[in-house]
C-alpha cells in the first residue's frame, strides 16, 4: 500500500507514521498494528503508552553503564557477583545474552560500542575512561573482551589492551572454534583453522 | 532468545512485554524495537506514547460506521461525494484500501465483520440495522456489496439482499474476474470461469 493513502482519523495517521519510523516495520506493518490496537480498551492503550514514554526514565548504571532503574544496576549491586572479574561487551544487548547462559558470575562494563574509524567511532566516543578508572582502583583480576569476532572488534581488543595492561590485570577473550552442532564442512576456513591451532584437551566423559 | 532472559531493568521489560503482545511481534523482534527507542530522545518517546494512548479517543462515524475523529467521519460529512451510492465492507482498512484507488465517489457503510457461524459472528454482531435505516430513509438508489469473496462473503451478500430488497435499491458486487496483470496459466479454475460467464465487451481504442 502507498504512502500515499488517506486515513480516516488524524489520531490513527499520527500513531501508523510513529511505528512506521521503528527499525523493520513498514506502513503497511504500521496500519495492520494500529488497527489491532484499536480494538483495545482504553487502559491497555494507556499502558502502551506509558510504558513507552517511561523508556525515557531508564538510566546508565554508573559504574558498568549497564542500562538500569537505579543508580547502580542489578548486576553491579550483586554482592554473590565476583566483582574482579569484568567482562567487556559493546551494548547491553550483549549483557540480556551473556546473562542468558547462566555462565558468568563476574561483573560487566558497557563499552556502548567498538572502535570503527568507518563509523567516525574513536576511542572517546566509547565508556573506555570509566573503565580505565575501575581498573586503575585495582582488584581487578582478569578483563574478559567478549567483543565481536570482527577487525573492528580486534582493533578494540588491541587498544583496550596496550591502554589497560599496566594496571596488572589478566585478560582474556572469548574462545573461539566450532560452533556446537556444526558440521565442519560448512565451517568457514579462518575458524577452523584457529580451532586447530587453539585445540583442547580431549575429556572422556 | 527465549522468553526467560533476565532483563536490566524493570521498565525496559514492561516496554518489551507490551510490544510483543502485538501481532507479528516476538519476543525477539520487541527487545529489537524497544532498544531503538532506548536511543531516542524523551521528547519522541512521549509523542509516540502519547500518539498510542490518544486512539482511545478515535470514535466510530454515527452513519457509516467508519473510524472518525469527529462524530461524522470525511467522506459522509463531504458533500462533493454521491450520497445515493453506498459500498458495504467489512472493515475500516477496506475503506482505506478503497479511497486509495480514488476511483469512487459514493459513501460507505463498514459492518464490523461478515456473517461467520463458525467464529460465532451473527447478523446481529454486525452494523447491519444501521444500514438498515440508511436504506429504509430512502435515496439509496444503489448499494454495493464489497465483501470477501469467500463463503462467508456470499452468505452475507444473500442475508443483506434479502434483508434490504423491499426499499427498491439496486443491488451490486464487485466484479470478479483474472486480475490484470496476471497470466491465465496461474489464475485458478474457478475464477477464470466466471471470467468466461461474466465477459464484458471488448473496447477497442
Amino acid at each position: 500500500m502507498p504512502m500515499n493513502i488517506q486515513f480516516p482519523s488524524k489520531l490513527i495517521e499520527e500513531a501508523i507514521h510513529e511505528f512506521s519510523n521503528l527499525p523493520g516495520i513498514g506502513s503497511k506493518t504500521a496500519l495492520r498494528l494500529v488497527l489491532h490496537l484499536l480494538r483495545q480498551d482504553k487502559q491497555s492503550l494507556e499502558k502502551f503508552g506509558e510504558s513507552v514514554a517511561r523508556l525515557a526514565q531508564v538510566r546508565y548504571c554508573k559504574i558498568c553503564m549497564n542500562m538500569c532503574d537505579d543508580e547502580v544496576c542489578t548486576v553491579c549491586s550483586d554482592p554473590r557477583r565476583d566483582h574482579t572479574l569484568i567482562c567487556v561487551v559493546e551494548t547491553i544487548k550483549d549483557v540480556m545474552i551473556i546473562e542468558n547462559t547462566q555462565q558468568f558470575r563476574g561483573v560487566y562494563h558497557v563499552l556502548g560500542g567498538i572502535i570503527s574509524p568507518m563509523d567516525g567511532m574513536g576511542p572517546s566516543d566509547l565508556h573506555i575512561g570509566s573503565l580505565e578508572e575501575r581498573v586503575k582502583q585495582g582488584n581487578i583480576k582478569e578483563i574478559i573482551l567478549a567483543l565481536s569476532a570482527t577487525m573492528e572488534g580486534d582493533t578494540t581488543n588491541f587498544y583496550l589492551y596496550k591502554r589497560l595492561n599496566m594496571y596488572h590485570s589478566a585478560f582474556s577473550t572469548l574462545a573461539r572454534g566450532v560452533s556446537i552442532g556444526d558440521e565442519l564442512e560448512y565451517t568457514d576456513e579462518i575458524t577452523l583453522g584457529r580451532s586447530i591451532l587453539h585445540r583442547i584437551p580431549f575429556e572422556a566423559k
